[in-house]
This record gives C-alpha cells, sequence and structure tokens, in this order.
C-alpha cells in the first residue's frame, strides 16, 4: 500500500517530469527562433566613402535591418572587416561608390581578400548567406547598375542567395546634378533594401533550422 | 484517501492526457513540411531552344531540382507558359540560347509578357520566388555570362530571390568548338543548378512558415 | 624662230596642263571626303517607343547627327529596318525602353533579326560601322545602363566600332518620378550622342580611305 | 617681240614654279600617313599577372598590334604606367585575371588613378583614343565577360572608341580545366585583338588628320 501510494506519487512526479520533459524538447524543436533569439540574426553592412555618401547610404541601410527585430547589425568600412566578422554575418551588404563605372579599387580589393587573406574558398564558406548590394555615384545611368550588379555578381561565385530593393540591383543614390548628396527617397531605398535583406536572412535561417522536406 | 487515490490516479491520466496532448499540438506546428508535403515544391524550368542544346541543359536542370523530395517541376517552352503557372511556382529556372551576346527574343519578350500579359506589377506577384538561370552558346566568353547575369537582373527587378550553381552565375554550356553539343560536365552543372534552386526555394518556403523572429 | 615660239607657246600650254592634271590627280587622292561628299555620312537610328519617349530621344539624337555636315540620318523604328538599311549605314544608333532591366523584346528580336533574316554572318557585314545605344526607363538605376551596355555587347559581337556621350554608356532618360518624359538635359544628352557618332563615324570613314600606315 | 620672248620664257617658269608649288602643297596636304610616320601609332597594353597567364596574353596582343606596320607597343603592368604614357598612346589594351567575376583589385585600382593620380577628368585626355580587353579565369562563364565588359565600360566612361576581337568582348583564355594555361586558339585570339586595335586606332589617327566633312 506504501509502496502503492509511493508509485502513485512516483507515477504523477514521473508524468509531471515527461510533461515538462516535452515542453523543454518540444520547445527546442518546435520553436526554431528560440536559438536564434539567443543569437540573433547578423547582418554585415560594409562600404567605401570618400565624400561620406556612401557611408550615410550604409547607415540607414543599417537601420533597414535594425527594423526586424532579433537582428544585429555590424556597420564598418571593407578595410576593417576580419574573416571572422564576415564569415560570422548570416548576410552581407556592400556598398560602393562609382569608379569608372564600377565599384571602387578599394571595394574590390576586398572581394579579392575573401580569397587571397580569409580563405573563402574551397570551403564555400559564404554558401547560402544572403548578399546585397548599394551605390552612389555623380551622375545618372553611368555605373550604379553595374557597381550593384558586379557585387552581386561576386556573391552569386560565392554561392550566395541574392536579393535587392529599393532599386532593380540594389539601393543607390545620385549624388550630384539636381539632388546633390542623399535624399529623402534615396535615404528610403537604403532602409528598404536594409529590411529586405534581414527578412529574407531570417527566412533562410529559419528555413535551414529544418532540414526536412520543403 | 480514497479521494486521494483517485486524485493521485486522475493525476496520472491528466498528465498523461497533457503530454499526449502536447505531442499533438507540437507535431502541428512543429513540423512544417507537413502542409508543403502535401502541396510539394514547385519548379518550373522553362526555356527557349532552336537546336535543342538548351532543351537538353533544361532536362537536366529538371532532374536535379526532382532530385529533392517533395519537389514537382514543371518543363515549358517559354512561349507555353500561362500566368497560373508562372505565379504557382515557388522557383523559376529561365534557359536561354545566346543571341549576339544576350538572351534570345524569345526569352526577352517572355520576361515582358510578365507584365504586359500576365500583370505581375504592381503587386509583385513574383516576389520572394527564388530565380536562377542557364544559357547555351556556340564560342567561350561570348554572351552566355551576360545571357544569365540579364536573366537574373530580370528576376531582381521582380523582387525574386537569386541564386546560381554549376557555375557563378548559373550553368552554362558551350556547344560549338573542341566539345560540341552539351558534354557530361555541362549537364552535371545543369543537375547541380535544379538541386540547388529546389534546395534554397524549400528553405525560404520552410522559412516563410514560421513568419516568427530569425 | 616661228617653231621657236611654238615650242615656247607648247610649253605655256603643256605646263598648264600639267598643272591642270596635278589639281584633278592631287583632289581626288587627297581629298578623301569627295567621293563621300556625294553619297554622305549614313546614319541609322532605330528604336522602339510604347509612349513615345523613346522615340522623342530618337529625334534629338537623329538631330545631333544631322549636326554634322554631309551627314544623312535614316530614323526608323525597329521592325522596319531592313537589310539594305542595316548594312548600308555607316553608323548604327540603337535606342530601347528598359523592360525588365534590360532592352524589350522588340529590340532584342531586332537584333536577332541580323543573323536569321538579314544573314550578317559570317560575313561580319556590320565589321567597323560605329554604334552607339540610348534608353529611357521609369526608375533611376533600374535597368538603363544593361539595356545601354547589352544593345552595345551585341554591336561588339559583330565587331562594331563603339561609342557613348550624353551619358557613360549612351543617352538616356528617367521618365518617372520627379521629371516624367523627356526634359531638357536628357534631350541635349540625345543630341550629344547623335553628334558624337556623326564625327568618329566620320573620322573612321576618313580613316578608311588612306588605307596606308598609321 | 624681245618683251614678247621674255614673256613667253616668264610664262614657262610661272607654269613650271606652279606645278612644283602645286606639288609641296598636295604632298603636304594629302599624304595624311607623313606626319604619323614619323611618330608612328602608340599602343600601351597593360596587365595585372599573378600565375603568368595574362602576361602571357599580354604578349600575344603586343604581337598582334606591332604586326601591323608603324605601330610602337609599350608593355606594361598597370602599377608600372604613368601618367604621360598612358595619355601619350593613341590606344590602350587592358588585360586582367578573373577574381571573383570582375577585374582584380589592382587593375580596378588603374582605372582609379586615372583620376585620383592622372587627373584625366575634365579634359577627358582619354578622349577618342581607341580602347580593348583581354581577361583569363580559370571556370567557363565564371566573370571573364564581366571582367572584360567592365574595362570597356570605365573606357567608354572615358569617352574612349572601343572595339574587341578575338572573341564578342575581347580575347580571353580559360586557364584550368581540359586546356589548363593558354593554348593556341587563345594566344591567336589574343594576337587578333592587338591587330584589330593597332588597325582602328590607325584608321582614326588618319580620320583625324582630315578634319573636313566625312
Amino acid at each position: 500500500m506504501l509502496l502503492r501510494n509511493v508509485f502513485r506519487g512516483n507515477i504523477f512526479w514521473v508524468s509531471l517530469f515527461v510533461v515538462v520533459w516535452w515542453c523543454g524538447c518540444v520547445q527546442v524543436s518546435a520553436q526554431p527562433s528560440s536559438p536564434q533569439t539567443s543569437d540573433g540574426l547578423q547582418v554585415l553592412v560594409t562600404y567605401h566613402s570618400l565624400s561620406g555618401h556612401t557611408a550615410e547610404m550604409a547607415r540607414n541601410v543599417q537601420k533597414g535591418a535594425e527594423s526586424i527585430p532579433g537582428t544585429t547589425v555590424l556597420l564598418k568600412t571593407v578595410g576593417q572587416v576580419t574573416a571572422d566578422e564576415l564569415f560570422g554575418s548570416d548576410a552581407v551588404i556592400v556598398g560602393s561608390p562609382v569608379y569608372w563605372s564600377n565599384m571602387s579599387g578599394e571595394v574590390k580589393s576586398f572581394f579579392d581578400r575573401w580569397q587571397f587573406e580569409f580563405g573563402v574558398f574551397p570551403e564555400w564558406k559564404m554558401r547560402d548567406k544572403v548578399g546585397a548590394a548599394f551605390a552612389t555615384g555623380g551622375q545618372v545611368s553611368s555605373g550604379k547598375e553595374v557597381t550593384m550588379l558586379t557585387i552581386l555578381a561576386a556573391m552569386l561565385g560565392n554561392k550566395m542567395i541574392v536579393v535587392s530593393d529599393g532599386g532593380a540591383f540594389g539601393a543607390s543614390a545620385t549624388t550630384e546634378g539636381d539632388s546633390p548628396g542623399i535624399n529623402d527617397v534615396e535615404r528610403t531605398n537604403a532602409w528598404a533594401l536594409g529590411k529586405r535583406v534581414a527578412e529574407v536572412a531570417g527566412m533562410i535561417k529559419r528555413g535551414q533550422s529544418f532540414p526536412g522536406q520543403p
């Protein structure tokens, strides 16, 4: 009888334990956000800027990404980024001024360092990270598209997943002419790009947590 | 005492019930694949081909996508694709022969129909679908890259999520010269592109099922 | 004495004849413009336009080319151009609206007709003709560069000699937003492109008349 | 009578003088090659190369240009080129290895130096010089086209006159895979590019000597 009571008591506690254990189990596996919530989504926004225009775009890209809860943004010039910062990010957004219809030499050399200094290949260390681009240039139709597309091309060659927003190929600003510097529309476009990247990177990260069938 | 025993017994059953209830709950919410498993992942592989080379690449892209369980591929020439087929797909992979350093007029007109005939804009009906490109051309370095990059550019302008594999910008084949037609490496690259698109589209689809934080 | 006088008279006439003969000779060989002056420089300006914006740019390109004396411009939509008109031109300037980050299907199909209908290859019938591009699009940085660059890429694949003006890659207009339609700056850029093409085509044509060393 | 004879004699000498005078006049204006023959055509072939592949292509480009009589080629790595060498050339051919789907950072920085160090703008010091590109890369369809097109884009932004040969966008070599290093076809393509550039630059130079109508 005592044994039975004890057993009954045990059953009670065992049952409770099982329930609690299930809860824990289930939360771990069912709530994909829980491990990520602790880590959060890491977005690297990196750029080169002499005049400050690309830097201003970068800050608006940052704000857009940070508008997605759980997102942490690292904002750095291309020369300061380390291998750990690059490979530790879930998404990378690269910005460049237009020099002769293309990204600046500094930004191009940053991509070259991915291999020569950081050793991204042959492990494809950037694979499945989200990538995007932004650009500033003095004139309309004189290289901002090429600058953004070639940034995306470098990312595609690294097997990254590429998105745009705030413009067909990314966010851009025309810094001379009728509207010198960065205007409100351009700031909004930069913000939209940052937000979109964080959204898609979040989707990818959650999707990767469930390796089952689609 | 009896009450207490009954209570103890109830607690046992209640605990069990809670456990089982949790299991059910959790399975419903924890297995994101269950609703999608019924639907599966829909991938559209569409192309233009006069010589049959691009069609052969398309069939290998299809096989690669189908290698991911739960994936259904629709294979069609660009002229046959309907609005429902386009907008009902989770991913679209477009292939073109190179005509004068760019996609063929038929493929370009297919993209133009997205708006003029299918009305993709202003609802951004292709937003967040996965896109990729493949190309065939007679010569090396004479337009396959531009063909793939401009297919991706059209997709980016539609706010699609763009990936590559089997080459920096997608899968491609050089159909003249030393290795006429499609060789084994090129077939494998086409297969790799199809597989990658299905994998990433699966990630995105699963990720979209969990609208929580990253 | 009489003979001597006659001789003296003959010398006079012979000298005159030699002078005149030299003039003729020299004019034929020294004035490369003489055969061309009769023919003039033939520039084909061809375009596709639904809204009329690209047509308006085309007319300004035409005026710029016509500002170079001796230049005749043929202005036609891409669908109307014949093989004789294409191959009979010294320079071709192609304009397109931006549809999904690239030239319109109509313009792409025009280039495809160069081979399928006109038979430009294998004789390289467009070799050494001057080529240039112009584009119109609703948004900034959303395909005008790609449209112009891929028009130029098609021309380079035909061994044409490629130039730009009125913008890094050619003349372009943003037809929506703050400045709808074609504004004065864009008109001036189109004019500058036409003028530049006629100037360079003139240089090439005169240079070809002297097959000697550089 | 004496007067008449004297007059007749004068007419003879006057006629001879006129003939000789005409010859001189005509030779100066009719032989456009004479000032250039003394100077010759200056072609700059400049490149970046780590593995030596791009350097080998450069030497074949050089030989092709030198096959046109009267052409002098300066062969230098991009880091060694001075402003005088750049601005003193009639044509510039730039070669780059493909790093991440684009020209190398060294080559991009060379273009940036055109402005920051050499001051090419606002005088458009490269205007009407002939430009062309060549590239080497490990894989097919993974950046050689983009590398050549963006080199040409930088040149177009400088109002240069752009040509290709040995491939749609210039000469290129695939240095890994079935045919490692530079093979005979690729060497021939490089040679063809050099020859074409010297030919077109010669046309332009001769054409510029005759500032008349086309």
